[in-house]
């Protein structure tokens, strides 16, 4: 099978090792000869699998006592809403940070409960950095961020410090870097970049938070439903769970986040170097914002554009337009993309160079 | 690989060819030398499956012009909510049947709304039948049904006559014999029976019932916001969707829907005999309101327990054991369950009968 570099956004690249097992449990589950496509998910050997998944969350975050970890369904999207109903007293204030279309979705849910206080918005340089010197006001509920931007190519390199709780939703950087899960009240994440493939969402919050607001919470949104049940209140994505699980194996095997973390620094110094040495291309993002998961960039002369698509497409490099709010390239580095696909995507642009240079 | 049968009530039993292709577009997707889990939602491979699978669903029910369909996420659980936050009008009313456990849970969520009334309700006999002779009002919103009862054995056998907007949560038995579309107002279904694995919720909706209730509704309770991006406002579950549409393709190919209702009742047909020639066990429901797809019934002398059991077991049925509500035996018969393997259970009964009869 010829190689493709998969850069594409999410859902994104996997470890081939990963997919393999993956495929194989589609025909023959833990030989029971059956799918596990076709099992109950009340079976023992799911259960195993979904228990082996939050075990193995806790184990490669550090998630200390008191916190719990769930897989639900419904993404991101569904979070900023699940995310406000257990966190925004009716009528309350929670402060949010505008880092691009995701915080802006974000904080549109969140303004059914309350006064959103936008303390600090990127959007006046279409968000492409990362806003500081912000103050968090002390009577708000929550702070809520979101800590990798995948549209516009920004991260934030520090967790922001505060004295109110802390929520996060880390779609797209989760299991790339070391965090301490401790400064924050609730992380959650859609599966499809790190993780796992779609259809998944993983929430890790601390319990004793959970039902403070006084808010009459739908069944389905209320985490404390989803504890009770261990994350099987009703049918999970048992699938993406599964796959989820053995993306975690992978990487506790391979040397978990530590590990992982080195080597997307390591892919990230390869890409922006060239990009900033190379004399056709610029970065769209302020350098100390820049995302180690998703590099944005666009060359200097359109014109070379026919060219360098052209090339890239040959060195079988897949996924790398940008996202239509950026435009140019975003090159997106996931935990499973192999140094080596970074490296072909330099060579491209280093051809490039000498062609059109 | 031994032949298992598969009478798992849900997630369960896929036919064997869609599994044997789920696992080669795990491996490789359309030929593009990545996988289904790791390509773009967006991408064009992924989009034409998603549009396929919709335009499946239409063909195979005969949706008529007017209706929308989308595949959505959170299963029927969510879909209580859903169904509410687009039918219900805030301190309106609204009418349900109880015919058990789902249709408690949806009922629950519909109070946040406003009244509601439960003209009929079985649960004085354990939801072991489908209450009829009730009243419709014609002032409620909009009459909600169960069309299976997956937990009791129970389905509707003819579509409630209604003068008001019709809802069915048909996640157990859609796909499974003819209905007619224009009948319903609104109908979705976990994908987990008939459809998929476990991941997708599938709705079909009439478009110009939404937009009258006046309610606020969250963006992703809002069907109207996945109408305008054609499921696609956020990342669907990619995988459950194709796998959906292989199944859906598989129904096609064979005959569709009216073949199936056949076969599925031969299948029913087989069983319930059996149940009731054999002296050792009765069914658990009323005779006419008998479930197509899941058969409850339990033994006379529960003292041949541990015999039947065994004898089950050796003959490599699995998924069988009763819920513990109703208790004894469930065997669900779903789609891609084969008359062969209805056959093997009842052989074991008689072989039952033989032993202790």
């Amino acid at each position: 099978m010829t190689k493709v570099h998969n850069y594409s956004a999410g859902p994104c690249i996997l470890p081939q090792e990963v997919l393999e097992k993956a495929a194989a449990a589609v025909q023959n589950f833990n030989g029971l000869n059956l799918s596990i496509l076709e099992v109950s998910h009340r079976g023992k050997d799911f259960v195993e699998a979904m228990e082996n998944a939050r075990s193995l969350v806790k184990e490669l975050l550090g998630v200390p006592e008191g916190y719990q970890v769930l897989f639900l369904q419904g993404g991101a999207s569904l979070g900023f809403l699940t995310a406000a109903y257990n966190f925004f007293p009716q009528g309350g204030k929670a402060a949010y940070i505008n880092t691009g279309t995701w915080a802006k979705n974000a904080i549109k849910e969140a303004k059914r409960f309350g006064n959103v206080d936008v303390i600090a918005s990127s959007e006046d340089k279409n968000f492409s950095y990362i806003p500081k010197g912000y103050g968090i006001p002390s009577d708000a509920s929550y702070l809520h961020y979101t800590s990798n931007n995948t549209i516009y190519g920004t991260q934030f390199k520090k967790t922001p410090i505060s004295r109110i709780p802390l929520i996060c939703d880390m779609s797209s950087d989760i299991f790339s870097k070391e965090i301490n899960v401790a400064d924050f009240d609730l992380i959650y994440a859609g599966a499809q970049k790190n993780l796992g493939p779609a259809g998944a969402t993983l929430y890790i919050v601390k319990e004793k938070m959970l039902g403070k607001t006084g808010n009459d919470i739908p069944t389905m949104l209320d985490l404390s439903t989803h504890i009770a049940k261990d994350s099987m209140f009703n049918t999970p994505p048992v699938y993406s769970i599964y796959v989820s699980m053995l993306t975690l194996e992978w990487l506790k095997k391979n040397g978990g986040v530590s590990w992982i973390e080195k080597i997307n620094q390591q892919k990230a110094d390869l890409l922006y170097s060239e990009i900033d040495r190379n004399g056709l291309f610029r970065g769209v993002t302020e350098k100390e914002d820049r995302s180690n998961m998703n590099a944005t960039f666009v060359l200097n002369d359109e014109s070379h554009k026919e060219t360098f698509d052209k090339m890239w497409n040959a060195a079988n490099i897949s996924g790398i337009k940008g996202h239509r709010s950026v435009g140019g390239y975003r090159a997106s580095m996931y935990n499973a993309l192999p140094l080596e696909s970074v490296q072909v995507l330099v060579d491209v642009m280093k051809e490039l160079e000498r062609t059109k240079g």
